[in-house]
């Protein structure tokens, strides 16, 4: 077998193994994105959803990882704002009375929790129910810690499993009955203007969490009818996945005002002597972020992983030839214990398997960089580079390779959060013509801006038009509490109605 | 004021403060442990067990962060044996009938674990439980992942919340309803030799893992009548807490054999061609490691940290002097950035409150090293540096300082281990006598070893004659498992039967 040959057989193998694999397990994700997506997630070992409970699945190793780096850049951030967010932890238990304390929030809950009603054999005097989310469980004991405006802010959060009592239509990791991973903050202060520096503190910590992610969105304020029970008002972080074009709740970030401080007396001391109840925010992000990584930035092969959350960001695969084993095996083996130094997170895949297989291993699993080392390469000094998110492969001389591989990360991270954000903002539409507006939702084309009066009565009315049909809200850019000048508009009408407006909000179909 | 004068004076304070302070809030920590563990859990703000529901407490912000380095510790260790443990997460809910598969280990569960039993209002179908340990929920879904050798071994870990439904004699980190932090291994294997090889793994790990804390152990193999049900044999790590000189079970590491993977079908294709059932090992540690951090390095002023698990390694405190405030601010805050560019967890105290009562807060919460800088310090040029584990107080030169603190780190590590050691070696006591060792052990004066048979009937009578005594097990040196050459005992005999045996056996009371 002449060199030429020998050279070129791995690499059509892999061409080979890779197309007809593809074809064979995972469905095109154009046309079929839901299962896809399920695919994706059981092959790439993220989560196994065939666990014998709906809507409970298990994470496997290489989606822990993924989960790990994506709790990281959360609690890097939350630890590091002037004032810290600390993490606490709060039981999965609430008693029945606690939880039923404050009506206006369990009206949404009730029906939707599980209930324990026995330890052992023996019925519980007052039945438990599994945290939906941890106001009840908080705030009674953050009242025993309050006690005056130097204890103020007090900015807490925790990251835990919640429970919901979901129907059958669960989804992988979108809407299932156990969140494994649901990040919940809550903050107390001394007034209503702290309040909405939290606010505005939130929203930007939230910005840099999907930032870092390549995860694009739109901010959103949630219709009155549609804010969180007992809020004085609810942002959404929503992003339009591709394919589908359907919003994804991503994050919400509420302001309390007094609400819950008077129900389960959160007093302090103002700084002239008085009693006050605190006032409050709280903001929750969940797994939906890690939904979101794997919709943005999938393809037909599998993952495209930012470096930012991949477990392993450079993957060495030795291009073995009878004979040269050993010399490559060891200049591989060199050349990932100098990358390890230098602190990349590199693999070298040492197993007994075809080059292509192993190709096609660690496209699916969304690996940014690989990097192939064979006899040529070694005799030319050079390592052979291809990158995971766009086609082609560069040789580089090994003295320049560190660098090289170094600003490779910055610009996939870079390229794939670009490509995110120009694919998101063609999915956002504005008219004034209702018609257009709702025929673009129904062909799925995504999100469409429409002027609205914000009466609740109207957009029921708009709602029953299309099946699916919700009103996600008002846009960032007319909310107060996020812009020193809010934009007004001019010569716009609602789009039902018909009275004079100033804004345009926010309509589409959502998950 | 002279400058003497005014010097002394925040000693003084400092010492009154405390001593006051200690005496009104802290109980002793000789007479009365129990009290002293329970009150320096919350004055800490570690955990606050005043929650709605007994057994169940909340990880504060300074707890949760020893919690976070005490976890590192442990992932670290398991994440970098050389074949790696990987980290997954296992549903909380367990359905009955799955639960209930595993007879034997669920003969030992069944009446302490808590029911779910409604969804919402709706009666579940199949009841659900809080897994109280994860083999049921876990050996369905690696049945499904194991299919030949090539894909053994399999090193997993969890980390994750546990529920035991306890009767009402809870006690904080020891004996609680929510446990909120259970580590376990499970690990699966080609052949028995394997999991021999895997136990020894798991012993040095956790070793390792206690030595890092500074926390002494006996290594004790548990009695057949005590082994985990299914288990061929249980290994122990058990600390003996000072003060109540009762052994805690700290970890455990057990020898599955192929009891489960023959009840869950966990079969696997071996090297040449035929079936076999995998050989399991599995071993967990608890947040009891925390306690017993808090309970062998803790006195009458409160905690003392191993630098391995202290968020906060040196606190500064500026000495202030009316006029002087500035100065001594500025030369605080250059020190603190200074420290925190050479990496040490660092924290200003720069809180309006008197210095005497920063002193105790630190001490209260255990921080390694307290340094003072003062007027007279910047003139000069040296820091004040107290360390918490012993008395006294040093002035070093502010061009030393940063070695001689990272090395005094390391000096009040390995000191509080030593000292923790010392102490626990003083608790074991081995006698031929049993007359002595029931007295020993009646007098909580620790644990006995004695000859003993292994005989099920002869510990029973010997466990009747005093209450509370139990029989821990083999010590490590006679384990086979561990060791190359078993030491065999001779002209000893079993103290109740009175047959030579050739081993000492440890009896004692435990948590």
């Amino acid at each position: 077998m002449s060199k030429k040959t020998a050279k070129k057989t791995p690499k059509k193998v892999a061409k080979k193994t890779s197309k007809s694999k593809i074809q064979n397990t995972l469905p095109d994700i154009e046309t079929n994105f839901g299962e896809w997506f399920n695919e994706i997630l059981f092959q790439a070992d993220i989560i196994d959803y065939r666990y014998n409970l709906k809507g409970c699945g298990v994470w496997k190793g290489y989606g822990f990882k993924i989960r790990r780096k994506y709790l990281e850049i959360m609690r890097d951030l939350l630890d590091n704002t002037p004032i810290p967010h600390e993490e606490m932890l709060f039981p999965l238990l609430i008693p029945e009375d606690q939880f039923m304390k404050e009506k206006e929030t369990v009206k949404g809950f009730e029906s939707e929790v599980y209930w324990v009603t026995h330890g052992g054999l023996t019925p519980l005097d007052v039945k438990l129910c599994l945290r939906p989310t941890s106001e009840t469980a908080m705030y009674p004991m953050v009242a025993k810690w309050i006690r005056s405006h130097q204890d103020l802010p007090l900015k807490t959060y925790q990251i835990a499993n919640m429970f919901r009592f979901e129907g059958k239509n669960t989804r992988p990791l979108i809407r299932v009955r156990e969140i494994t991973t649901f990040k919940e903050a809550h903050t107390y202060h001394e007034s209503k203007e702290d309040c909405s520096e939290q606010i505005r503190e939130a929203v930007e910590i939230y910005k840099d969490i999907f930032d870092s992610l390549g995860v694009p969105y739109l901010i959103t304020q949630r219709p009155k009818w549609d804010t969180f029970p007992g809020a004085d008002y609810t942002i959404a972080f929503d992003s339009i996945l591709p394919h589908t074009n359907k919003a994804l709740q991503n994050g919400t970030i509420h302001n309390l005002g007094q609400t819950f401080s008077k129900t389960f007396d959160i007093k302090f001391e103002t700084a002239d002597g008085n009693q006050d109840y605190v006032y409050q925010t709280c903001y929750g992000i969940s797994e939906r972020g890690i939904a979101s990584i794997v919709a943005f930035h999938g393809d037909n092969f599998g993952l495209k992983l930012p470096p930012t959350v991949a477990p392993i960001e450079i993957v060495i695969v030795p291009i073995l030839f009878k004979n040269k084993e050993d010399d490559v095996m060891k200049v591989c083996n060199d050349y990932y214990k100098k990358l390890k130094k230098e602190g990349f997170k590199v693999r070298l895949d040492t197993r007994k398997m075809s080059t292509g297989r192993k190709y096609f291993h660690w496209e699916l699993r969304g690996v940014p960089i690989r990097v192939e080392i064979g006899p040529k390469d070694i005799e030319k000094n050079q390592i052979a580079v291809v990158r995971r998110d766009v086609k082609g492969k560069n040789f580089i001389p090994n003295d320049e390779s560190i660098k090289y591989l170094s600003n490779l990360l910055e610009d996939i991270q870079q390229s794939l959060h670009k490509s995110a954000k120009k694919r998101h903002d063609e999915l956002i539409f504005r008219t004034n013509d209702l018609e257009e507006a709702i025929d673009f939702v129904d062909k799925n084309k995504g999100i469409v801006e429409i002027p609205f009066c914000g009466e609740e009565e109207c957009a029921e009315s708009i709602e029953k038009r299309l099946d699916g049909l919700k009103f996600l809200g008002i846009p960032d850019r007319y909310l107060l509490v996020l812009n020193k000048r809010v934009k007004k508009e001019k010569d716009i009408f609602c789009s039902h109605c018909m009275k004079p407006v100033t804004q345009y909000w926010r309509i589409g179909k959502s998950y």
